[in-house]
């Protein structure tokens, strides 16, 4: 399993993300304003991956706190969740941790625990989100599983493997999922521009596993599909709005409509946390633009000339009819996406898969 | 005008667009044998100039031959004439120059012209084919800028600017003629992954042009259609079929499809020595396959993990229905391609426009 991020007592160990697969490098974060700049900087990304590191910066936060009393410490646990709530808007799971985090905290609080005793609620929550979250990807393995194909050429965008979560992945997971039930698969892995999660991460990730995988660039998805050679497409996700539109990285939508021009099924995979029924659709998700450099610049090398301008929206919207199904860790969700994310939440409802 | 490529006296001279826009360096060939590996490793490229570089890289070859007698000429004609035709198999120009020169050679010796004779018509064959690609993009961009929008908000992929041609460019002149024709325009540019063509090239001539360019990755194309923020696309083409398929820099297959999907005019601009009447339909259009580390690196980083296959097709083909009209020198071609670029080698038919 990845070492994506971890507790070390009072500090919480990423592996630095925006530096493979050339090296291995761990960022140690003290602080919670450490964490903070890690999942701004991008050290650790993916929906899930960052929420799990806003809880574990908060945990460690507040254990390195001098506060005294519950109230000082209730600032200054607020003071904490607010800079975690700044780093990033569009991943959902950030607020979700976050939110998970406060209702523990106010519980402990409510039931008159000690700053003490409070102290280690919150690092059992942080430890929990994280726990839950290997579960959860491990679930959402299983239940992929069965709707690759038994000869599968898998396209996936981005990196939604055991890196942008805390271990095993969300569309990796179902890949991984896949490989363990005996299926034979491959895997096309778009490189993913500018931040190139693709060609860093997942294809390490998958060759580490010994899964065939094969690199191409975001604009040869196409001539891909139109050769016939792609029977299956499962991405992650950043936000899934109440009627199943999707945002994930930047080109997940492109990948859809060309999914959909050549009959291939396209499949979203994400944790329940990454579901967010308060944003009624896609235009309601806010989507982070992120600096210029990122486009004009890899390494020392200049890619663009001065003067032209750059958009970088670090993200798009995929529109629920292009989506088949979403894989969670309680089973696949069909269209109509407004009823059925509904029931998803509904704890003893048996989803359709 | 942008000194794609010009011949100095025994010399011709190219800019390397390898190393645009970071620094503005010419390469000097003296020989065939440079002239044909500037092509293949890309100092060089777009189908119209390599068609011009190919016919002046023969020219400066004989001119520079040793041999004596028509015959001896001849032998060493025809072998830098397939040195030139072994550089790269996509662009139908560069045959299509090829034999032009042979035509013109042919015809010299025929007429029982001395070997200085013959070395002086190659020359200024050569030196026609460039005058006259001027002239067609020139002709390109007049036809092309009365389908651009008033407002418009063009998006375009890879290079198909003065640098891709003798001057002016394809698609590029087609964006110049409709900004000359007094439109306001601007243009969105594809960074065109591997090589950056966009990015690096079609960026760099249009700041210097004083067009407003925002280089976007090539995945962003789908949601900056989705916003609405692009009326036309135009691109260039590296060969087209008898029946309008057009072959064209990896990705334009996935550009035509968002377009089609946004109902955006789809545009291809080409001289009419890109169309091959003797290739009937897209799937006879050989497509070149290019080094994994085109994908791989770029300057000294490493982007994909040892281990990693690659696939790097340099071209792919549009199928024609996505194809709104293909602007050329004598007008804009319409569907059904079959008959109307038939047409246009007719020399006394004016095209419907």
């Amino acid at each position: 399993m990845l070492p994506t991020i971890a507790r070390e007592g009072d500090t919480v160990v990423m592996i630095d993300q925006r530096k493979l697969p050339a090296e291995e490098v761990y960022v140690h974060c003290k602080t919670a304003a450490e964490v903070a700049r890690a999942i701004k900087t991008m050290v650790i990304r993916g929906a899930p991956a960052i929420g799990v590191a806003a809880a574990m910066g908060i945990a460690v936060g507040v254990r390195k706190s001098k506060a005294t009393g519950t109230q000082k410490v209730a600032a200054e646990f607020y003071r904490i969740c607010e800079l975690m709530a700044a780093t990033r808007p569009t991943a959902v799971n950030l607020f979700w941790a976050i939110d998970r985090m406060k209702r523990a905290f106010a519980a402990a609080a409510k039931a008159g625990q000690s700053v003490d005793q409070i102290k280690d609620v919150l690092d059992r929550e942080a430890q929990t989100i994280h726990d839950e979250d290997v579960a959860s990807c491990r679930a959402m393995g299983a239940y992929g599983a069965e709707v690759v194909p038994a000869e599968a050429h898998i396209l996936t965008h981005c990196n939604a493997g055991a890196l942008a979560t805390a271990g095993y992945g969300t569309a990796l997971g179902v890949i991984r999922g896949a490989v363990e039930a005996g299926k034979q698969v491959s895997v096309f892995a778009d490189e993913t521009r500018p931040f190139l999660q693709g060609a860093r991460l997942t294809a390490w990730e998958l060759v580490r596993d010994g899964i065939p995988t094969t690199v191409i660039t975001d604009n040869m998805a196409g001539a891909l599909m139109r050769q016939g050679r792609v029977n299956f497409v499962v991405v992650g996700a950043d936000r899934i709005a109440a009627n199943g539109d999707t945002a994930n990285k930047i080109g997940t939508y492109g990948v859809a409509v060309l999914a959909r021009e050549h009959n291939i099924p396209f499949y979203v995979a994400a944790p329940l946390s990454t579901i967010d029924l308060s944003t009624p659709d896609g235009s309601r998700i806010p989507i982070e633009e992120r600096s210029a450099k990122e486009v004009t610049h890899i390494g020392g090398a200049q890619l663009a000339p001065d003067g032209a301008a750059v958009w970088n929206p670090a993200f798009d919207v995929t529109p629920h009819h292009l989506i088949v199904g979403i894989i969670t860790e309680r089973g696949i969700f069909r269209p109509p996406y407004v009823e059925s994310l509904q029931r998803a939440f509904a704890r003893d409802t048996v989803p359709t898969s």
